[in-house]
């Protein structure tokens, strides 16, 4: 017996489509034009790797989907959608030949496919300039207003169905694993790169070993199982870089592990310490992960974003006294993308919905001394969140 | 004695700033905003990791320059650009709780710095969507026209310097030789995602260790010598996703192996058989070599892109008959990005100039058969073009 592939499935994405096909009907929007790659994916299945190259999917209120393609990908698309319509196509960016931009060629054939449509809604106003992308707007080569209304998208993509959760679930689940193959393999002088990418390579052994034909790939560059960290003074960066030295005794660690499965990726971030740490590193350890435990504990429907980092603010202000080294909000919304909408920050007012997917991750940085932050999946349930990415969050554990 | 740090020096950031501000001059322009990371990184030398968070810089016609960043990259930026004035700060994406958009922000801050400013230009009119990103453009909050002048910046990117050129050099060595090692490891059964990137960890491996100190790294995620390769059938699509199972006997592979050096990427690719090739398989091999060949001859300064493209395009449909097989262009330029303004496309009529770097790839791809494409990178000279992948290209060399 074939096990079941873990991806979603046509039916939800055609239920995706419709559903936003409602939601254009509701805003009386004609035909909407979507660019995001990773919307053009979260609306029809087809993964690709964006270029200067334009790729869009048109929408129509009535449901009318055409997907419109450099020739390039034409192959690539009807294995990965066989149940869509032909693609309409162009030779090539800038023109092939054609010597009509791709971005007109879209536009002319939206007039013909649609030629009733009055209000044209787009989730960008034209191609991104993406590499050495150059070309009208939208707008520009329809000669009529193109509103842009992305979250009439990305607002549906921030509720995760079933199948995403349980595709998320098992992310997390490589996530951990990969994890714990770079704990354990972390030693003084080893190199963080050198160390990260051969824990990434034996979790992804491990990874399509136990999955099989059931795992399949989405993306052409990069490894299913993920690991990275960062060391010493850098991780009072929140984004810091790599240093290509070793990891030294007394290192402070930042690490992240990342499993993608489906498309869907997970978040595990964990602060570590090389040999015993000292007082004050325990002090503000213990502060971020008392900080943490009450963002797991806000997290739940009903309140908005806002409330909740408003909850994990006031805590670090009035019970720990930290405020000063805040440099980030709690956490974000993540699925297809690292980052979605909508995030845990005092400015955004979104209502937590069950089976929205969250990181919580508030963080402190302590400048010249080093970052603490643990950074753990939750999905939203009916009551609460639940953690998804299962990695001991207490110091002993966390000790090399 | 310290080696030389493989990267651009502070002198010649200050360089393409001054270049830029003249530019803006001959156009009238008072004032820029540079969105893109890409772009910021040119100009600046701050490289970091683009995310919801809008970072912007402001470059007046008179030289001026403010780093518009989120409170979570100063540490980082100061650490990279000491010798740029203190940045512009905004609290966190979406506010923080500074209740005022990032983007408002921006927009309050350049009518502050440069009041004057009558015309306003910007590579992209507001801060892309990226992840979860959300919000007005720039010509909404200046409520004033903003001119999108993406080439201004671009076209200088287009004429690589010689410490440019001298990185992509060194990227292109470490190609080579993640290729070789990776090429010396693939046999029947082995994985593809596990075989490249244990190529991928070797080379960086040897990289890291050959270059020390000098080596400096400008990314967060990925490795600075990366090979990957796809296999059978999916090597007919030009970018065909990975198959999760074995290399088997008689496979077609299409392979890359790319170097970064301070932030400059290189490119290589290679057409290779498993076993005894068939003489179908020969005579396609053969006839790609063949239209390489003619790129290779052809790109030199003086002649456009299209006419190029237009020499590749007659060879393959007059001389081999095989225009159907063609799926794209014959290469682009590339450098900070994979992929980069101009491309050797039969709609690009940009000059080709000495210092430009370019991909060098037509492929042919034989439906149910396989792709055939070899791709090097090459710099134009005074007197033609110089390859820099200096990986076999023939068959006997690439037969496994």
């Amino acid at each position: 017996m074939t096990p079941p592939r873990l991806e979603i499935g046509a039916a939800e994405y055609a239920e995706r489509r419709a559903q936003l096909a409602r939601t254009l009907q509701d805003h009386e929007i004609d035909v909407m034009a979507v660019f995001g790659p990773t919307r053009v994916a979260y609306l029809t299945g087809f993964f690709f790797s964006a270029t200067e190259r334009p790729i869009a999917l048109l929408l129509g209120s009535g449901g009318d989907v055409c997907m419109f393609l450099p020739e390039i990908e034409v192959g690539h698309f009807a294995m990965q959608c066989p149940d869509l319509p032909s693609p309409v196509t162009y030779p090539e960016y800038p023109g092939g030949g054609s010597g009509v931009h791709p971005v007109r060629q879209l536009g002319a054939h939206l007039r013909r496919q649609f030629p009733r449509a009055g209000r044209v809604a787009a989730d960008h106003d034209g191609y991104e300039n993406r590499w050495g992308y150059r070309g009208p707007t939208l707008s520009d080569v329809l000669d009529a207003p193109v509103a842009v209304r992305l979250e009439l998208i990305d607002d549906l993509r921030a509720v995760k169905s079933p199948a995403e959760i349980a595709l998320i679930r098992e992310a997390c689940r490589w996530g951990d694993r990969a994890h714990r193959l770079m704990q354990d393999s972390i030693r003084v002088g080893s190199n963080e790169l050198m160390v990260s990418h051969e824990a990434s390579l034996s979790a992804t052994r491990e990874m399509l070993a136990a999955l099989g034909e059931s795992y399949v790939p989405k993306a052409r560059e990069g490894l299913p199982a993920n690991t990275m960290f960062i060391t010493g003074a850098n991780t009072a960066y929140p984004h810091g870089l790599h240093r290509n030295t070793g990891v030294r005794a007394g290192d402070v660690l930042v690490t992240g592990a990342y499993g993608t499965v489906g498309g869907y990726e997970s978040e595990l971030e964990r602060t570590m310490h090389v040999g015993e740490p000292t007082a004050e590193f325990v002090s503000y350890f213990e502060a971020m992960v008392a900080a943490q435990d009450v963002a797991l504990q806000a997290i739940r429907p009903g309140r908005t974003c806002a409330s909740v980092e408003a909850e994990v603010r006031g805590f670090i202000r009035d019970e720990l006294g930290l405020d000063h080294l805040v440099r980030h909000h709690t956490g974000h919304a993540f699925g297809l993308e690292g980052h979605e909408h909508p995030f845990i920050d005092l400015d955004d007012p979104t209502p937590i919905r069950e089976g929205m997917i969250f990181s919580a991750e508030p963080g402190l940085y302590v400048p010249g001394l080093a970052g603490f932050r643990h950074s753990d999946t939750v999905v939203v349930t009916a009551h609460g969140a639940e953690r998804l990415s299962l990695y001991p969050r207490d110091l002993a554990s966390l000790v090399i």
